[in-house]
């Protein structure tokens, strides 16, 4: 499993209706909006690579009024409560 | 319930022994290590305000090699199937 | 009880008009005219986190000219002489 | 009356020390932990100009485990319900 | 007696007459072109800390192709020969 | 006439004995404190270019607790209240 | 032989056609789509240094929707089996 | 087939032997000297997500002299010409 | 005499023709293009201060698809073998 | 030929004696001290990318008090009165 987590700011007034959009989107586990200078805070699951660019180029960056995003994969999840996650 | 998410930067060639260290948090729900210029992204769930102070500071903050640290809230979620995640 | 600080920055020639706008928000306790980089630095009080969603994306987020914003909430008080904002 | 705010790094896991220290300084109102890059957002209040050099320099820079500050003056109060803070 | 610097950005093309401009308003005591990444250095020198306010918002934000400010308050002066600027 | 401004951070603490010390020097004409993140803004006027060299590199940066300086060089003045300043 | 690296970002929603479209363009080697606040990381080789001019400003610079990007040259390749890439 | 893509600074004089020894890590495909603020750039590619963390925290972070790094990961490869690259 | 050197960024694509049309500057002595997140570096030779400004705002900043500049003036030359143009 | 830029750091106080320094290097054809964050650019030409590679980390890397640098390499002159340093 790939997790892949997206920190984006959207255009003043419309953050909620992009945290509304993404959470709707396919493979979203969980959308927050947090303090900062970034709006969201986006995590994605995936089953394969070439699914995490369909999401973040057909699908996330469609977002009307999303307006950078900055994205990090994770490659270890560390500690043993998390059981089933760890790939 | 509250979320805080934080950024850490750790001394070179430490960051395996800090995320496994921090995993062990009191608090401490997810700990992965993710691409970019930090090395771990950081979950914690708290029941009451204070509690995110003596974490951050009392625990967080004194894991041996941590050097750096951006600290996030989440003061909303977004979409449905995240459920009793809700506040 | 929450406060969150927001650092502003306002259209050229607007910082009067939008710090007017948003001392009159609700749960806005403190505007002001500060030095640096940027216009405005607003202090807020809130009951509960869904009130901040609400705030900062319904009310602030929609003062016209405002041009961006970095949030930061305050998660410890320390001092004596403050007494009852202890949360 | 002059209205001073800092953000303030600390040295990592010395950040309620150095609050609780600066908290502790004549003519300090308010001392806040906060999210982000920042540990501290300080709020002093002073009478003459001269009080701030002295204040920065002589008192707060002396603090142990202060490792970085960003200062603001504020030059202008927005909306009625502050009062009496109006200059 | 406050002084307040200025560093300015100006549209390409711009930064002459928004200089000559400047240096007309009043409280303006000396308005430098500059190397690096401004455009301009301003002076400016005030008797209360309203007037900045004032001039801040209702003067110097409205020069025409004004781009970026960032405002820098004197809060001491330094050494013998300034003699009566010292506040 | 060549007129030097430097930006300047100090060591914590060590910010009014740099100011004093910088202040003897010959051609320094103004030091001030400054609100944000640099400590000092400094003013020093030349008569020639290489005299700039000698008083950065012999003289500033030998200041004992100066860490770090930006220097900008003023090609132009604006306005005709600054006289003889002009060159 | 000459190895340009490009960091590129393009408009959001179009990263896609802009790395088909760049991976099109004659010396173009390598097009990935990456993590982090860049879209495309782009290997070029070139055999002389005005064929890398003409890349960048004629081809490269006029894909459409491209917004921004950073360039790197190598002039050194490190290891054994890279072989024949060594200049 | 993973793909990292890591941009690295080195201590001062060291930026050789550096590049050498990460040459000789398993998985590295590519070191090269670049232009700009960093000193390396390096590909490595990995058969699982696992071997990412080992390589990064237990060999790439270990190499002595290594400063800092921002690692980017591809998650797609555009165009034709590179044949069996593509996952 | 005096140097300046001024590190330009173009439109997209339009960096050739200001490359071209910066060269055809009075006083303009190299012009090149160089790697990194700049297009151009332009090295420029006054015989007076007053003439960098006009060099600067009514020549260079009037190029069409310049987008923006940071200057850096000389005041100092090392070394022998540079002869005449020490000032 | 290929021609370098370096934009350079030094320990405080220690600039002027880097820029000697880096003026006896081979290939260095000019050196000047600069307004800005920097203290020095450098002018570097070779005949071939790998002296590039020697200079950088066999010679400018071990000047001491020298703490940070930028290459930039040129990859194309505009203008004709450059006459023979076009390559």
């Amino acid at each position: 499993m790939y997790r892949l987590f997206i920190l984006a700011k959207c255009d003043l007034g419309h953050a909620e209706e992009c945290g509304e959009a993404i959470a709707e989107l396919d493979d979203v586990s969980e959308v927050y909006s947090v303090t900062g200078g970034h709006d969201l805070l986006i995590k994605v699951t995936f089953d394969d690579l070439q699914s995490i660019s369909d999401f973040v180029q057909d699908h996330l960056h469609r977002i009307p009024h999303l307006r950078e995003t900055e994205t990090m994969m994770s490659f270890r999840v560390y500690g043993q409560d998390i059981g089933d996650f760890v790939n």
